[in-house]
Order: C-alpha cells, then sequence, then structure tokens
C-alpha cells in the first residue's frame, strides 16, 4: 500500500523531486509519483488526489514553479496534509514559487518547504515526520537520520 | 444573454472588482458575477466556468488575492481568454497575488491586470477592447472613453 | 492527554496566533500554549520542546517574527512535525519572517503557512489534517468545515 | 491579411519572441513582427500602430525589457487589446519588466504575460483565444492544443 | 522665457511635485507645469515636448507613477536632460515606478530621483544644478541653499 | 580643459563604466576617469571633488556598487550636477546598489542611471545632454546619435 | 569621558534612536549624540570623527535612512567598530536603508542592526557587548538584562 | 589562547568564510574555526558557546545560509559580541541569509555584515576592530590595513 502520493507539475521537476523520492526510499515508505498539472490536466489531477486516499495515501506531496497553484489545488480537494515544494524558476529564482505555494487563504492550508532541493529532502522528510507520529519504525529512522547528520558535523575536520 | 463572466475569490473583493462592474455598465456589457473559489469551491467553480460559454460568456475576469490560484485554474478550464485581477493583500501588499496571477507557465495564459483597482477597471477595459473587435458599438465606446479621458487631462488646470 | 503545543515568540503574537486556537477549541483538538523564544529564553525552549511529546505532543505550532529561528530551532530538537506562522512585521511586512520560516537547510524540515492571521489560521487546520489521519473524528470536523466554507461561498449573493 | 501585429523594442528579443511566432504559425494565424522601441523610434512606432488596424491587426503583442515601456506606449494608441511579454533582463531578471508592463494605471490596459519565453509562448495563445471568440478554427485548434498537452502529461512515464 | 517643463501623468501628483515647484521658486527659475499622460494624452504629450524648447526649456522633470513611462517618454522626444520622480503608490510603495523610471535601455537616459517628495525636491535642486552651470545666480543659490542645510544641522540640539 | 569628470569607486568597475568612456571619447567631450573611493580613500576623493571644477569639470558621473555611497558623497561636496552608475552586484545583482544610489535625502540629489552597462552608457549620453544645452556641437552630435539610432531599429528585417 | 558615540542624520532619527540612548543610560555608559549628516555636513562629520577618539569613544553607532550612506562614511574614518541603525522609511520601509547600511564592500566593515526601532535598542545592547569585553560592570549589566528578559517571558501567561 | 570563535553552518561554507581567516592570520588574532549548526547540532552549538570564553574568546563569527538561525542562537547563549555572516545561496542569492541574520528583535544583537565574501572579509576586519580598542597592536595593523587599501587605489592607473 501507497502511503505518499508524490505530485509534481512537469517531468523537468523530477530532479528536484528526487530529493524527497530518495528519503522515502531510504526510509523504506511506500509512495507513489506522478506527473500531474493544474493547469494542464486538471481533471486527471482531481481525480488522482479524490482516489489516492484508497490507494493508502496518506500526505501529499506537490512540487510545481512559478504561478504554482498545484499544492493549493491538492489542498482544496483533500483533507490530508499537503506538503509543497515550491520549484526554483528561471527568472525569478523560485520567488514566485515560493509566494504562490505559501501564500494561501486562510482554510486551506499548504506546508511550504523552501525553494529547490533543499526544500525537496525536507518534503520527504516531513512526510516521514507526519507518518511517525503513529508509525516507530519511521520515527526510529528519524532519530538515527538526524543523528548522521548531527555526527557528520561533529567529525568534519577544517584545514585552516 | 451574458458576454463576461466575473469571478471573484472572496465576497470582500467586490469592493475592487466594483471597478471592472463600473466599465461593463458604463458600456452596456452584459455579465454575470459570481464568488467562487479555486481553493474552497473547486468543483463548483469547474461547473460554473464549463457552462458560462453556454450563458454567452466569451470572456472570463478572475480576481484573487494572495496565492492567487483562481485565474489560473479558470484557465486550466476554458479556451475562452481569461484576464487576472491580482488583489492588494495586506501583508506583502499584493506583490503575492501579482506573481501567482502573471506567472502562468506556457500552454495556459492568463492576461494579469495591475494590483488592486486599477487592475480591475483596467480588465473591465480590456474586457470590452476584446469584445470590441467584432462589436462596432462598443468599439465607439471604447473610443469615446479614451477621449474623455484625454479631454479631462486637457483641461486640468494647475494652481501653483 | 495534549496533543499540539503552540509557542509564540513574544505575548504579543498571540492576538494572531488566537487564529490557530480557535480552530484547536472548534475541533475539540486539546493544545498547550507557551510563550517562549529562541533567542531570549533558549534553554527553556529546548527544556519544553524535549519534554513536550511526554505530556501528549504530537505536532508543534511554531509562531515568530522578523529573524524568526522560532520554528526551525523546534525542528532541530524534535521528530515531530513542526508548523511555522511567520509574524507580519512593521517595516518589511513579514517577508523577513517568511524567509527565515521556510527557507530551512536541507534535513530539518519546517512547514511554513502564509503570513499572519491566515497563516496562523491554517496552521490550526494543517495540525488537525495531521491528526486527523488516524483520529476520524478529526476527520470529520475537517469534511464539516470544509462543507461549511464551501456552502457559505455558494450562499453568497452578489448585489450589483 | 494580418491579424496579429507583434512588436518588439530590439532585435535581440527575437530569440525570446519566437515563442509566439511558433503559435502563430502552428495555428495559421496571419501575422507580422517588426522591430520597433517606445524610446528609440516614437514616431515610428505610433505609425505603425495607427496603420496596423488597417492591413487587419486585431490584437497587439509587445515585448519589452526593463523599462518596458512598449505595451503600454501601443496601448495608449488604440483601442485593439495589447498583449504585453516582460523581457527577461540581465540584472534584476525580468522584475523590472515584468512591473513596468503590468502595473498600468487606470484607463489604459496591458495583458501582461509571465517573464520570457513562458510569456511569449502564452502571448500567442492568448491572441489565438482572443480570435478564436469569433474564429472556430483557431477555436479547433486551441481545444486540440489543449488535448495535446494533457495527452502528453498523461503519458509521462516517471522512472524511479 | 521658460527654463524647465515639468510634466506631471495625473493632478494627484501635483502634491509631491509641488517640492520641486517651490524649489524652482525658491530660486527664481521660471517654470511652466503642466498635466499629460503618456498612456491618455500621447500626442500632447509629444507635441507639448516638441514645442517645449522654443519656449526656453533647458531641463525636463516628469513625474509619473506605477508602470511609470512618462520620463521615458520624454527623453523619447528631446535631446534635452529629463529628471524622473518615482511617484510613491498605494500597493507597491513606488518599487514600480522606480523600477520603470530608472531602468531606461542603453541610448535613452533618464535620471531618476528617489522615491516621493524627497525625490521631487531633488528634482528641482537637480534641474538648478544643471541651470547653474551656466548660470551665476543659481549657482550662488545652491551653495546658500547647501549652506542653509549645513547650518540647520550644526544648530541642532538633541534632548537626552 | 576637462569638461567630465568621472569616478568610480574600484578598478574592477572599469568595463561597465568603459560604455560611458565611449561616449564621451564618440561626442569629443573632454573627460578625466578617476578610481576613488568613499570608503578606501575618502580625503583623497574630497580633495577631488574639490579640484575638478578649476580643471573645468562641469558633470560627475560616480559609479558604485553594493552600499554604494560614492555617487551621494560626490553630491555632497559639490553643486554640479552628479549622475550615478549603480553597478551590477554578485550577490543581489545591482538592486542594493540601486538603492544605495538612487534613494537619496531630500537636497542632495543624484541623477541615477539603469543598472551596470546599459547605465554607464545612459551616463555618458545624460553627461552629453547636460553640457549640450549650451554647446551646439555636443547637441548636434545627440541629434545624429539619435537618429543613427533610429534609423538601425528601421533597418532591422526579422526572419521568421 | 565619553564611551559611545551615537550619530544620526537627521533629527527626526531621535525618536528611533532614543531607544539605543535609554540602553545606554540603563547601563550607565557614557556617551555622546549628535546629529550630522554624510550628505549635508560631511565636513562637520568628518571631523566629528576624528576627534571623538580623543573624547573616549571607543565605539560609534549610526543612524540614517534611504541610501544611508552614514555608517559607511563613518567606517571610513576610523577603526574603531561602527553600528549602523537602517531607519525606516515612508516608501521602501527601510529596505533601502538596510541595504546601504550593511551591504559594504570588503575592507569597511558596518555591523548592521535590524531595521528601525528594534535594531536601535539592538545598537545599545551591542555597543555594551563591546565594551563590556574589557568592563566587568557592563558585563554584569549584559547578564542581568538577559534575566530580566528571561524571566518576564517566563512569567508570561497567556489567557485562552 | 583563542580571541575570536568562528562557527560555520556547513563545511561548504568554508570557502567564504576563509576570507576572514585569511584577515585573521594576517593580523596575527589567535581563533578557532569550527562547523557547527544551529539547526543540525544544535546541543554541541550550545556547548561549544558557553565553553569558549574560556578557552579566551572575546568575539564570535557565525555564518550560515537560507533560513540563518546560527548567529542569532549564538547570540542568545552569550553577551559577547556576535558577527554574523549571511552566505550567498543559490535560489534567494542570499536575501534569505541576510533577513535571517540582521532581523533580529529587539535584546539579543547580531552584527550582520553584507553578504558573501565580502561579508566575511569584513567579519574578520569588525572583530579586529573589536580587539583593537585594547590591543594597540591590533590597531595599528588595521591603520595599515587601511593605508595599504587607500595607496593601491591612489596608485591605480586606468588605461583609457
Amino acid at each position: 500500500m501507497n502511503r505518499v502520493s508524490i505530485i509534481m507539475g512537469s517531468v523537468s521537476d523530477l530532479e528536484t523531486v528526487g530529493e524527497a523520492i530518495n528519503i522515502l526510499k531510504e526510509f523504506k515508505i511506500p509512495f507513489e509519483a506522478k506527473v500531474l498539472s493544474a493547469h494542464r490536466t486538471p481533471k486527471e489531477l482531481i481525480k488522482y488526489i479524490e482516489q489516492a486516499p484508497k490507494k493508502g495515501t496518506k500526505v501529499f506531496i506537490a512540487a510545481a514553479g512559478m504561478s504554482a497553484a498545484l499544492a493549493g489545488v491538492v489542498a482544496a480537494h483533500t483533507i490530508l496534509p499537503v506538503i509543497g515544494i515550491p520549484m526554483e524558476t528561471k527568472s525569478l529564482k523560485g520567488l514566485d514559487s515560493l509566494l504562490s505555494t505559501v501564500q494561501m487563504p486562510a482554510g486551506i492550508p499548504v506546508a511550504s518547504m523552501s525553494i529547490g532541493k533543499a526544500g525537496a529532502r525536507n518534503a520527504g522528510i516531513f512526510a516521514a515526520e507526519i507518518l511517525g507520529i503513529s508509525d516507530k519504525k519511521i520515527g526510529g529512522k528519524l532519530l538515527a537520520y538526524k543523528k548522521v547528520m548531527r555526527i557528520k558535523i561533529k567529525n568534519t575536520k577544517i584545514k585552516l
């Protein structure tokens, strides 16, 4: 059974979204990844959002750029938590994606991560944190992941 | 028969959108105005967009603020021209609405006007310009409207 | 037992954070609200974060303004999901709070909501969405909340 | 007979504007493309705008960068719809072009597209949408274009 | 004979432009002030720019807001120096006016002052500086003006 | 005799400032170019500003980046017109230089050009426009320069 | 003997700078406060900076708005630490002051505080921190000040 | 004995921070450089901050990017002066780091330098300026450093 549904607005987002996918794989969290656009395949998107819970989805991750309506549209059709990844863009460097993703009006929340790859990795971790509330195995992996980060930094030697 | 469909994301947008409405009234262009939200009434919105052409709609005007997905979602469901009005917002003063409205990805255009009331008035005029291409009466009213603006400025006396 | 821990950087944030509190009350989700600052009470903050899970906390909400380190610092000390509310600020209108809250480096996610009161209300709803994954009662309330929003908009009549 | 007049402020804009041209060619919409500057050839520009309707022009597309006065100046001299393409710029990445293009004062609308190539492609599509209101052939092509986009996304397979 | 021509895009700009006017009056520099818009009275504007030198104009001051094309359009039709005053605006606080005024493409310079009243006062002084190059009386007044500013500051007593 | 004094904050600005120099050479306007910094050689800078008029300087051009105090400091020590060129910068792309150059407080004007090379070229032209008021030869060259720009654009053929 | 020299660009900055003054008074650190402008009284400013060390000054605090050259100019004439307070401004809300203050080129540091009153208060505290390195009494007061802030927050009761 | 403690959020910051290190080496100021993160090693960071004074630290330098909480967290745990270096970032070019570093709330100052390498170099110099108050040798080196900068500029010859 699926637990996380990742939706990206364009196949070109995959390189960035790969950071989220790697985390889910590392944490052995089953997921599904789809290219679906709020603007180009609005009906397929809605259909997908509505069926996802039946396939086990507990959390959505939505990645889109520019006028990034995707995460908000997903949130409009579900009561599951939606995590948004604002894609870096060519001209405005992701400021457009960020404001479109994060500035949701009252009533329909989207949980925005940071712009680009850092945000994508964090989307994977945040999905794990949500699932980890009731799944001790994931909780354990999160603790281990934090520990590895900590040890890596502690062992860093600077050559001056 | 309706010719313009105005959609606003919240009833609080009406004061701003009133500028567009006044223009359409002044130009005697039949229109319909609805409150419908891309985030709070997504299905009613899609239904409305799909039925509007049957009631005569040739042009959509969509006004929304913050993560302003409305105009883009309208554009996703129609091949009619969609004019977007980015609403002024409390914290970011409409920069969020503007970028969400104007920065549409390739394939699904939205015609963004300026932020707030000036943009709303221009949305009404731009709808008239589109309809005026094949409707000489509207064309005549646009010419008259421009002339009045011109004369008003020409007759302005500055007291120094 | 507590389920959500709300931390705000200053008592002056309470008016904004009240929007989150109202949602949690409305949804009958037990919570605790504390004033604790990443900069002024760093040790009390860490102590609070570490003890919160023992009192039942499953989700943190952190509200702070300007150089808003609070949500990130909470996230540094927990593997529970942390929701950030960027406070509107006097000079930069919350752009500083937003970037400080949302632009978390890879590894330590914070789920940023929109700036100010809309973001605070959404923080409450998003916390409910997370808890609603495994709590059907909350899920039911979320569905009802969405329905009320939808009906309110559908019943809006515009006087032209 | 011409139906769309494309004006660009500099020959260096052609690479970007080419996206609009490709759409018009694909849709078999007759057009004319000219280099004319609001700042460097103001009189030739005005003359061109005024004569264009006689040659069949129904819609203007204007592309310019930096202090992008072009679209606004075109709009000042016509009652036909004017679509603006804000060019990406070297230092401010098109934010200057965008604000100059979109922030038109009340009375003289310009329909701004997004910055750069995406905006140029959308300018072509938006011109087609305007003409498609009264030209069923173009309407059919727009439907087909949307369908192709939709199918392309639906057929996208992600390799994980 | 006139020496400075002040053009403002709207009569509502007069309160701000008054700062420039006061300087010119104080320095006894003859000037003319007109409301003329690049967008609403483009032909009257061009006519005015072309005739101004015959009435003695040596320097233009142009004040406009939002997509502030005015100063650039003046510069397009003259080889006299053009000083631009970006007006403060309701939503973007003058950032739109500033970028539209200052970001002129190579070949057609506009001398941008700061946003709003400070910029308007400086426009008056800068016009005086230009005229002061060959007019010793104005030069003397500029020296006196600077001296008064200096003395005012030197005599400021702070009560602690 | 010198007529324009060009000051740049760092020798690395020379590539950009070269655009202004080329214009002055082309217009045969005698000038002097110096590297002097408001922050690193404040006293040499003041000395240079004060002596420049004796060597014939009628106009200053000041180019600086980041916290670009140079043009403002020049303006503080002279009643001659000061033209500022905001340099493009590595991180903020010249937005810092632009705001530091253009946002002068009331009383001490700086005439800001656009960011980078376009602004540098315009600084040269604007200096010529100031000098051209009383020097018919320069006026003639400005007319010729404008004409060449116009003809170049008029002769541009677009290959579609 | 003086230990801190506070310079503000305009007497209107006093209300903001008062926050720094209150801290210095509270910590019993002798200081002097002067109105001196980098643009309007450049020579008096330099003279003051050069004489201040003789009167005991160990730290400068400089407050200015818009194109805020003041702190940088102070830093150019001293090897003592210079703390900058970017003033909130009418149009750009202090973003101009902030970038002018903080974006100093390599070689001449300015220590920028936050915009407006919070920054002014912090300027006072930071000056105390510098002096506290070698003055145990000030160090003790800083510890006490931090403690009071901590206790105030700890004692805050939230009424829900 | 150590006098300056440099903390960077990630080993990838070392290239930038190297500019500060070079200054401290050049000025023969003993220092220690550590990689420690406010988000990934919060406890090790606090422990380090608290022990640093015992090893001689008088000044902290903290370099971090994105939501740059590091300098603020250091400042929360010490009464020694903390200098912040906002790192340049991939998408927002350091604007996020700058606002996170500089916009500290009242009570806990951080002295922000400019973004990136210029800021890092200035952090080293500013630390020297603080130490130079009571250490004449460092004062002498600062004077010499300023002199070298001055002479370098004075000796710059521009080839035209």
